[in-house]
């Protein structure tokens, strides 16, 4: 049983690295997977809206329902956020794990620091929100998927996870899908 | 007014996450961008010389001319810096962050550390550049951004920036675009 | 002559950044490298033992003949590490900047600090390996390389890096192909 985190089929925890039907693929071959068709790009955007200041959002579920209704059997889903401090970030979603995030940022930008960008004197923002700006840096802004028939690839163990750093606010993130 | 940065249309600071155009995509469909014509590969370097040790350097403008330039409609863009001691990221471009962009990779990773790739013990390089590799590490070597109806997707408030962490001297960077 | 590290061709360290086909590219055109074939996908599952806790892997020449075997002339690779503890990054390949990858991430993530998901009272991992999913966070999870004349686009001094957090045991890494 997994305390907080999603459950997860598969066993043992970080001993099934693959969900069942990506290892029906010999890892020995290089697997073509065309569909004849003239590959397609589609776009959507998602939009959200979180309630804190600094808050993690499971994404996985909405983005793969979407690569789904894309009817896309293989090529590569693009996730963006669109924003400067809200991050995009790929690895397990596990309550305690989530905890651990936020302490990492807050020991690796510190908000008490004398950052210029909360400073009048230099920055014309007023949100005293230079740390989410450093964080968002540290994490990253897009995530890259590929898609194999017609599922997003990633492990068990990896969840898509939006960092918002600077809420509560709306939140938009792309998707584009190219494949066929 | 914005001080330091880009003056850019959308009204309060980071009230306006989407330029307007990709607003009017009704976030609750999926758009399937396609032209009808077989997708093409565009590549192209950019090539830049830098005048400092440290220097963060706004590429956008330059990348969204090239992406007009190709006359792709939708796909995917790909930046790629072909150093290891130059980094790319997406934030936002306002002189007082910039400066903390600098102040937090100084602090992550200190130069006054006995850092072996430093040390002509154990390593042929004579730079003494080991925090510049250290400092890319941190910030990543790509970027990767969709192209809608022919344009970039970014945020109001994002701005795509290399980051020369051991110059001054020559850089490349490779920009690939997929799409039709 | 190279300590430690690989011996790649291009004279002085630092000073060839691009390996010499592809600065036959003129960098004012931009050059569309179509091959009037519909674009393909290819993938691929590169799998790996590990043999330490920590451990950093060159998986550079894996992928290279993986991408020279698809006969994809232009566009894009994805590399993805199907785990949260096993992260994928590109920097320079040399023995002393390796040494310094690991003491920075120990740096960064302290291994003897209280963290929650090595706390049975709160996490039902017994694997304490938090520092683990912590330095994987500031590494990152994929990489994406273009594809240019049937070769993958990387500078002189880049190599694509496995970096096993939380070994030893398999891993598994996958590889999608997306051009023509």
């Amino acid at each position: 049983m997994t305390v907080g985190g999603e459950s997860l089929p598969g066993g043992a925890r970080d001993s099934e690295p693959m969900k069942p039907q990506l290892k029906s693929l010999n890892p020995e071959d290089m697997s073509e997977l065309t569909s004849g068709l003239t590959p397609v790009v589609v776009a959507h955007v998602l939009n959200l809206t979180t309630r804190h200041r600094f808050e993690l959002i499971n994404l996985t579920q909405r983005v793969e329902e979407l690569v789904g209704k894309t009817g896309i059997r293989a090529g590569v889903a693009l996730l963006q956020s669109l924003h400067s401090t809200a991050a995009l970030f790929v690895n397990e979603w596990q309550e305690a794990l989530l905890d651990d995030f936020r302490t990492l940022l807050e020991q690796a930008v510190r908000a008490d620091a004398p950052w210029r960008h909360n400073d009048p004197r230099y920055s014309d923002c007023d949100r005293s929100n230079a740390v989410s700006h450093l964080r968002a840096l540290l994490l990253g802004s897009s995530a890259m998927l590929a898609v194999r028939r017609g599922q997003l690839v990633r492990g068990t163990w990896q969840s898509i996870i939006l960092a918002e750093l600077d809420g509560p606010r709306t939140r938009s993130v792309s998707l584009q899908i190219l494949g066929s």
